[in-house]
């Protein structure tokens, strides 16, 4: 399993460029990423707390897909193409997109 | 279901830093956020590669409980104390802690 993982920061302008950031992400970003062939789990959730320390981010959307192949095919795709586009659009500079790969040799025993 | 997702740093002092903090996290840490009471799935993963940019992150570590009543426990736990006093330890500063939420209203239909 390759993941894509993307922290969303929060945009400059108070509540109001947040609320907006999050209309427009909901309804003309989402629906591409949901259209990106070899997509195998979608995930999004909201940052309620930073623990220990403040934190800019407020969302995190996590991608799944069955390797780095796959994954690098979904970003070649139309939707995942227009998905790009549309980031630059409404979230200009806010997003870090990581690629993230299991790793066996960390994690305990009796946990996948 | 509620996530504690941490976002680790890359430490300074090159290869060398970087491998003596994984052995730590692998052998130091992780068992003792193995032994968390209520803690339903661990999930520990490294970010193969940054999109678009460049991030100093390296590892993501995703902890799942029942809701935020049980993370606050978790938090207050033994294990989970010595596992914070651990991590000022072998990762000082690196750590990034965030509570996550589900957020309904953004998952696209068909998607979970």
């Amino acid at each position: 399993m390759t993941t894509l993982l993307v922290l969303f920061r929060r945009p400059e302008g108070g509540v109001e460029a947040a609320e907006a950031f999050e209309q427009a992400y909901a309804e003309s970003h989402l629906p591409l990423i949901a259209d990106t062939p070899g997509l195998r789990s979608l995930r999004v959730r909201r940052v309620s707390e930073a623990l220990g320390g403040a934190s800019d981010l407020v969302i995190v959307a996590e991608m799944g897909f069955d390797d780095r192949a796959a994954l690098d095919a979904a970003l070649a795709s139309d939707p995942m193409r227009a998905a790009g586009r549309n980031l630059r659009t409404i979230a200009p500079g806010l997003a870090t997109m990581l690629v993230l790969e299991d790793a066996p040799g960390l994690v305990p025993g009796g946990w996948r």
